[in-house]
């Protein structure tokens, strides 16, 4: 199985050493990644974010590999989205500590106020990324989010909405009723719910924001990505946190899925859907969507052998530690 | 405030260390406990059940606690029953493989092959405490298994079917449809919702089988115990467990709520009810339903005073550890 320029639309890299533990994985493997802007101190200057970048290339080691980078979503002025324009991929809207590191977040959907921004962004062609979750009930809060989804889209007709890492039936429906709406589905919640978290015993390593739903959820999330519906893309949301802040009372939310994703999903679209599809999921409908073009095309080649999933990869426990998979890279 | 003679109609207490470590907490504040019997053996013969009330006799250390002893169900013949009566409040039935050493639990209703025992436990005035979940998604799970206990509520109307540890709203408004049907709530179900276990960091010290669910849960189990109503009981359901079988990957089920129980339901009912409704709950209903009587009264006065919850006992991490209470059991 052969992929072209593979992309990862939601990637956690964080920073130090945990960047230069996690980069690698990614950078082998993707042509790019879309880079999360929620660091301990989230970006929302240019200056941070191309010293960021710097980092980022430096623990990618000569790989070929582009990072997309995001600003932490606040109130820009039109000037300074123009200027930094050059350096940005899109801009990260989180609703106010609803996850890791998003304190500063929003905490007003008021339209009024948001205008100026979001209105700047369409008319430079910014696309919007939303971490859509309101502070409701843990189950309900994705779905909930919908109304706030269809109050942007609306008033907001030109800009590229990303509902980022969906996880209800409730999103899945939503992206096919506005032209600006597009999403970002992980690997994790095409194959994990609720059950896989606190159904058994209780698993820390599966325990993620969006938290992971319902069957019927899953199950339409697999139906678009499968189908290679053009308006669904590959985003893993791989969030490494080391093993004290997970197996611990007051565990952190994140699932560290970025060493297996491609072997994987190869497995998944082999035995559900096919090459094409995958072809579409991870690369071809966000390159359309967002118009990336490259210079140089990345071919990655996935082959049939089995391999054990390490237990960790330094102090981080990856997903699928353990499994035996049936698809390898190849070097 | 005082209460007379509490009753935590379903507790477990384990064995060996663990049991020396745990009983002394009930033993001290109770005068009765419903002692279940999933450990790693079940308790299904009377000489097993008797050497264990010993041991539990023996980690009470003279204190004035009975505990009422049950077994776990299987398909038991009638004389074992009438000889088995004297030494047994009740039999526990757990679906094969639901929650902590049930492994051998039932795996089909079928009331044709239940029909035996459970008639001669209705001859006999032995009632059946269920734990009532299906295999079906987490959150559903209890709602699901209403069905069957209708069923058997309809087949067995002499039988006392006592709901344990109800979680859900489904329930509650079950018992009020069904004359035969009782219930236990916890103390942690009065208090907690999936977002607890889930919803802001994930805590294993609150996970447990059935899992909390929703806020308007939670509220009705809050109607049922503050008012008193006649049909609900407590039952903690404390299940202690060692902080390595807590804190890690494959965390298991159960919360420790023994040393904490008294003063937290004073807190609550001061606050949303009154004491005599805590009376009806935490003894006078229990009393009723199963015709208890007791030689001798056990007063329990509670004053007001501030401790904190210690963060463990022995290797145990309790309900509310490092929490500030306001009322504490007087010596």
């Amino acid at each position: 199985m052969t992929l072209k320029n593979p992309l990862d639309m939601h990637l956690h890299l964080r920073d130090e050493s945990m960047l230069e533990l996690v980069a690698p994985f990614s950078a082998k493997e993707f042509k790019a990644g879309v880079i999360m802007p929620n660091l301990i101190t989230p970006l929302t200057e240019t200056t941070a974010l191309k010293a960021y970048k710097e980092r980022i290339l430096k623990a990618c080691k000569n790989e070929d590999f582009i990072p997309l980078m995001t600003l932490f979503f606040k109130n820009y002025d039109e000037k300074f989205l123009e200027k930094a324009k050059d350096e940005l991929f899109a801009i990260k809207l989180y609703p106010a500590g609803i996850t890791t590191n998003s304190d500063n977040g929003i905490s007003s959907f008021d339209i009024e106020k948001l205008k100026p921004t979001l209105n700047a962004m369409s008319e430079l062609g910014l696309p919007l990324l939303v971490h859509g979750e309101t502070n409701d009930f843990v189950m309900d809060r994705e779905a909930n989010f919908a109304k706030i989804y269809e109050k942007l889209a609306k008033n907001f007709p030109k800009l590229k909405i990303i509902m980022e890492h969906i996880t209800t039936k409730v999103l899945c429906d939503l992206l096919k009723d506005y032209e600006n709406l597009y999403a970002t589905i992980t690997l994790h919640h095409l194959i994990i719910t609720l059950d896989d978290v606190v159904g058994g015993k209780m698993d820390p390593h599966l325990f993620c924001k969006p938290i992971a739903k319902r069957y019927e959820d899953k199950d339409t999330l697999c139906e678009l990505a499968f189908s290679g519906y053009e308006k669904a893309m590959f985003g893993s949301d791989s969030a490494p946190h080391p093993l004290h802040t997970k197996e611990c009372c007051g565990c952190a939310a994140g699932v560290f899925s970025a060493p297996v994703i491609l072997p994987v999903l190869a497995e998944l679209f082999e035995k559900h859907s096919n090459e094409t599809n995958l072809q579409k999921f991870i690369s071809d409908n966000a390159c359309k969507i967002h118009n990336l073009k490259f210079e140089k095309d990345k071919i990655i080649t996935l082959e049939k052998q089995e391999w054990q999933v390490p237990q960790k990869y330094g102090d981080v426990v990856p997903f699928m530690a353990g499994k035996t998979l049936n698809f390898k890279v190849a070097n």
